[in-house]
C-alpha cells in the first residue's frame, strides 16, 4: 500500500515543520487525486517556514505547506467529467468561487471569496492531494514536471508582463528575484524592443537576466537606473516598467523611467506606505498604474500553455537547484541564503 | 475697419489686466483666422488671473488669455486644405507637434513638446484669432457658440470617463466643479448603472450634479462617501472611481470604494504628494490607477461630436453665466467666489 | 400539493403540443429549483411550434419547451452555495461545460459543447424548474418578471451591440423584430451618435423603433437605406452595421452602408449562403465583420445588469403581449402572424 | 552635378520602361529631400510592368514607380521640424490627408483621401526624391538599407498579425509570397503557440516559411490544410487564420481551419467574389473576419521599430536578390518568374 507523505507546519515557530505519513484522501465530488511528480518552493512557503508576522496572522497549524505542483491524476470523484486517470496535470492554487461578478468575467484571480492551498487550507507538498477538477490544467504530456511545477510563478510574470503592451515595445523589469526573471524570459519571447533588467547587488540574478535575454542588466547599487534608461532611449523613457522588487524606491524609479503615456505594473509589495506624486509623475504625464496579484483565469494560463508550446520561452535556468522530496529543510536553508532561482522538490 | 479687442494678461499681479484693441492677424502657412462668436473662462485663466505660483513660473507677460472658443473661419492662409471660410469652428488649445511617437500614436495629449495656446502662446480672448488648420475642429453649424466653446472642459470630462469602462458599470465622481459636473453628464449619456457624484459642502453644485442625472449626490463634509458607496453597492464598491476634485483625501477614499479589480482615473491635482499604501490597496487587490491630461487627440474630440449629436448628453445646465466678452472682469470675480459652473463670454 | 404543468411537444408535426401535469423535480447536485413567474416565446419555439427543418434535426421528443424565464427559487440542492431560496432569479439557457478553453476564457457563448434548454434538453416552459446554480443569475427584487424572462433576446442585443463600439458613433440596425427592437433601445441607452433602423415593409415595428430612440427609422422596401445612410452622413457611411434581419440582401446593404475601416456584427442568419466581394467590400476597405451568437458569459449579462439598473434603458414598449401561462397556443398563433414584439407568458 | 536617374513608366504596354536622367527635385514646405539607398520592388510595381487591367485603369503616364525605399536626407524644405540632413529614413508610400476622422484617430491606413506614391504620384525609383516629413519615418542608422526598404511589405505583415492577437496562440498562415514569409518571420518573434505555414505548390516558398520559424509548413496541393490542422489541434482548430494567397478557396479553408471564437484576417485579394456560409461559418461559430489594407499610421510602424530593435525577427532570409539600380528590367523578368522572395535594387 502506498505512502503518502507530507510536509506539514507544526509548530508556530521558524522551521517548526514535520515529515508526517498520512493517509491517501478520497476525492469529493468535483475532485480529482493527484499523485505529485514535482512541487516548487515559492517566497510564501518560505514566509511560512520562517514564520513572519505574515503567517502567524494568515496559517492556522498543523498545515500542510506547498501550492506548486505537477503530477498525474490517479482517480476521479463523482461529477469528474473532463480530466481523467492518466492526465499530468498541474492546477491553480487560488481556489475560487466561480461565482461572484469577478470569476464569472474571467477575473478570478480578483474573485470575492478565493482561498490559496498551502496556508488557507492543506497544500501540495505531499505525495497525494485531491484538486476541484475546475482549478485543475492538463499539461502537455511530454513537459517536465519541474517546468509543470513551476507555473505558478511562471504564470505571475506571464499576469505582469500581459497587464500592459510590451510586444516590440521596451520595457524595465525592476527585481531580479524568480517572478523578474521568469518575466524577463516571457518579454524574451514576446519580441519586447529593449529589455532592461534591473537588480539590486546580486550578480548571479543580474548575470541570469542577462542569460534570459535582457538586452542590459545591471544592479541598481552600482548604476542609477533612471538616469541609465533615458541614456539609452534618447531621454524618453521605457514605454513600460515591470515592478517586481517589493523595492520602496523601486516605484519612484520605475515611475522616473517611464515615458509620457506609459505603464507600470506593480506585483512586487512592500509594508511601507509609498509617497508619490501623483500630479507631477502620473496625472501630467497620463501614467497608468496595474496592481497584478495571482494569475487571472484562465488568460494567464492560456498564454502560458501557448508560450510553453512556442518553443520561444527559456525557463531552463530558471530552475537551478532540485533536491528529493525528503530533504525539503536543504531547499528552505538554500533559499534563505538567496543564492537561488526556483528550487523544485521531486517526488 | 474691424476691431481685434484683447484681454492681455499686462502686469505681474492679481488681475493685472487689459483690455487692447490690436491688428487682425493674417494666417500664415497651415493657419486659419477665426473670428470668435464665444469663449469660456477656464480655471486656468483664472490662476493667471489671480497670478498664482504656477503662473509666475509659466507665463511670460503680455499674454492673450483663454484656450476655450467657438468662431467662424474668415480667411485662410497658404496650404489649408480641409477648412473653408464660413466653417463654424472650435479648436484644439494644446498645440502638438504631429511628429513624435505619441502623437502619431494618437495619443497627442502626451506630445513630447506641446504648447498651450493662452499661456505659452497668445490664446482666444480676443475678436480674431490664427489657429492651425490641423488643429481646428469644424462643429456642427446648429452647435450654440457657447456649447461649442465648452468642448476642452467637456473633453476632459470624456476623456476621464473614456480611460475607463463607465458603460452600465458603478461609478462614483469625486469632484463637482465643472469637469465634475460634465462627467456626471457624460456618464448618464453614456448608461452608467450607478452615479455617486461626491462634492464637499458646496451645496449648489450637488444640486446640480442630481439634476444632471447623478443617481446618488452628496457632500463628504455630510457623508462619509466610503460607507455611503459601499452601503449601496452590497459591500463590493463601484467599478470605477473618476477623481477631479484634486482633494487629498480623495484619492484615498477612492480607492477605499473601489470594488476588486477596479479602475480610479485621476484628473485632478494637489499641490502636495500623496501617500498609498500600494501592497493593500492596488497591488492586492488589482487595482488600476490611470493619470489623465488633456483631450485624447482625436478620440475625444471624436467622442465629443457624437454625444453632442446623441441629443443624450445634457450639458446645458453646467453653463450657469454668460457675459458679453467687455465684461471680462466680472467673469473672473464671480469664478473666484465658486458660485457657477461654465461661464462664458459672448463676443 | 402543487401542480407542475408543462408544455410539451408531443408529436412531430405543427402544432403538436400537449398540456401536461408532472412532478415536480428534486434538485440534484449543484442544482436549483425554481418556480416559474413569467416565461418569454423565442422565434426558437416558434420555429419547433411550427417543426420546421431545423426542428426536426435537432429536437429529440417529447420535449419541454422555452428557455427564457424568470422565476423563484424554493429549493437549492447539495452544493449549492451562492443562491438562496427566496431569491429572484433568471437564468442563462445554453447550458456551457465551464471547462474548455473558450468557457475559461469568459467566451462561454462558443463553448465546445453547450446544450440548450427547451431543445436539446427539458425547458422552463413548466411551473417548476431545476436549473445548475451557475447558469443561474440574481434579479433585482423589484424587476418585472416579464423584463427578467427577456434577458435572453435582451442580450442577445446588447452581445450584438457591444461587438463593436457603438457608444457616440453612428450605427445601422437592419432587421427591426425582437432583437433588433431591443437593440435600438440599448444604443439610445448608451448615446450612440445616429441610429438608423431598417426594416423592411413592417410599419407596425418601424414605428416601434422611431419610439425605442432611432434617429432615422423606415423601411427598406420603400427607402433605398444605402442611399439614404449615405445622404445622411455626409456619404461616409455609418460606424456600425447591426445585421439582425437574417435577410440575404441586408448584409450587402450592410456593408455598402459602413464607413472605411467599419464594424458590421452578424446575428441574423439566412438558410442561404452569401456573395461577397472581399477584396472590394472588406479588404480594400479594411472592414470588420463580427458573428455573434448567444449571449457573451458572463460579459453580456454583466453589462444588462448595468444597463437595467441606469434608468435609461427603456424596454417596456418591446413587450407587447401577456398571456396566463394556459394560453400558450394563443401566443404561438399570434406570432405566426408576426404582429407583436416580444410575447410574454405570465404564470 | 549629381544625376538623378529614374525608372519611368513611359509607354501603356508590358514593360514600357525608360531609364531617364531628370533634375533633383527642390524640397517645398514640410518636405525633405531624400537620396535613396535601396528600393524594393512589389507586387505593384510588377502590375504596372506588365501593365494589367488595374494599372491601366488608375495609373497616369508617364510615372516613375516604386514605393518602398530607404535613403539618407540630403535637404529640408521650410517648415520642416523633426528631420533633419544627415538622418537615414524610409517613407509611408500612402500619402494620407491627416485630417479626417480615419487619419485622426490613427486609422490612416483608411484615410478618406489617400494617395500612393509609384502609380498615383512619382515613386521611388529615382536618386533622389521628395517625401511630405509627415510621412518620413527615421531608421536605425545601423540598419541594413535594404531591410530599411522593405518595410512598406514588413509593415503589410506587421498589420496583418496585430489584427488578431497572436502572441501565445496558435495561427495558420495561408500564402507564402513575401508578405506571408514576413508573416511567419514576425509571428516567431512574438512567441506564436503554433504556426501552420500553408503554401500552394512552391517548394522554395514552403522551405523558407520552414527556415523562418514554422512549426508546419505544407503545400495545400499534396496536403488538405483543413484536415492537417485540426489534426494538429486536438480537432478544435487555430485561434488566428491570415489568408494572404488570394486564392479564392483559402478563405473558405480558413474558415473550416478555425476554433469556435476565432479571428481570420484578410489581406490577399481575389477578383472574384466569395460565396460564404455566413450563419454556419460565421455566426454561429462567432468568428471575426478583419479586412486589412496597407499600414496603420503608424501604429505598424512603431511596432516595426521595436520588433526591428528586439534581435528577435529573422527577415534576413526574405531578401533572396540583390541587383544595382540599373538592373532594374532582371528584378521585373525575375519576379515574373516567381523564384523569389523580396528584390532589393542598390543605388
Amino acid at each position: 500500500m502506498p505512502t503518502n507523505r507530507c510536509i506539514v507546519k507544526a509548530r508556530p515557530e521558524k522551521g517548526g515543520l514535520e515529515f508526517e505519513e498520512r493517509d491517501i484522501p478520497e476525492p469529493g465530488f468535483g475532485e480529482v487525486l493527484i499523485k505529485n511528480r514535482a512541487a516548487a518552493v515559492c517566497g510564501t512557503d518560505l514566509h511560512i517556514y520562517n514564520w513572519d508576522a505574515w503567517s502567524q496572522g494568515r496559517v492556522k497549524l498543523p498545515c500542510i505547506l506547498g501550492h506548486e505542483f505537477g503530477g498525474e491524476v490517479v482517480d476521479i470523484g463523482p461529477g469528474v467529467k473532463h480530466i481523467k486517470v492518466g492526465d499530468f496535470v498541474s492546477g491553480e492554487g487560488h481556489l475560487t468561487c466561480g461565482f461572484c461578478r469577478n470569476c464569472r468575467l474571467g477575473d478570478g484571480h480578483v474573485c470575492e471569496d478565493w482561498k490559496g492551498i498551502g496556508y488557507d487550507t492543506d497544500g501540495c507538498f505531499r505525495e497525494y492531494m485531491t484538486h476541484p477538477e475546475m482549478n485543475t490544467v492538463i499539461n502537455d504530456p511530454d513537459l517536465d514536471p519541474a517546468f509543470a511545477a513551476i507555473q505558478d510563478p511562471l504564470g505571475n510574470a506571464i499576469h505582469t508582463v500581459f497587464a500592459a503592451d510590451c510586444v516590440a515595445t521596451k520595457v524595465a523589469v525592476f527585481g531580479l528575484g524568480p517572478v523578474g526573471a521568469l518575466a524577463v524570459a516571457v518579454l524574451r519571447a514576446i519580441g519586447a524592443a529593449q529589455i532592461f533588467a534591473v537588480g539590486r547587488r546580486n550578480q548571479y540574478r543580474i548575470d541570469l537576466a542577462r542569460q534570459l535575454g535582457a538586452h542590459h542588466a545591471f544592479g541598481s547599487v552600482d548604476t542609477n537606473p533612471v538616469e541609465y534608461i533615458m541614456d539609452h532611449t534618447n531621454g524618453k523613457g521605457v514605454d513600460v516598467v515591470l515592478e517586481i522588487s517589493g523595492n520602496p524606491h523601486a516605484v519612484q524609479d520605475g515611475l522616473h523611467s517611464l515615458r509620457m503615456g506609459g505603464d507600470i505594473v506593480l506585483i512586487g509589495t512592500s509594508n511601507e506606505p509609498s509617497t508619490i506624486n501623483l500630479a507631477k509623475d502620473v496625472v501630467f504625464r497620463s501614467i497608468h498604474m496595474h496592481g497584478v496579484t495571482g494569475r487571472r483565469l484562465w488568460h494567464t494560463w492560456d498564454k502560458m500553455k501557448g508560450l510553453l508550446a512556442s518553443g520561444r520561452l527559456n525557463v531552463d535556468p530558471v530552475i537551478t537547484h532540485r533536491f528529493p522530496f525528503a530533504d525539503y529543510e536543504k531547499s528552505f536553508e538554500l533559499m534563505n541564503t538567496g543564492n537561488c532561482g526556483k528550487v523544485v522538490l521531486e517526488f
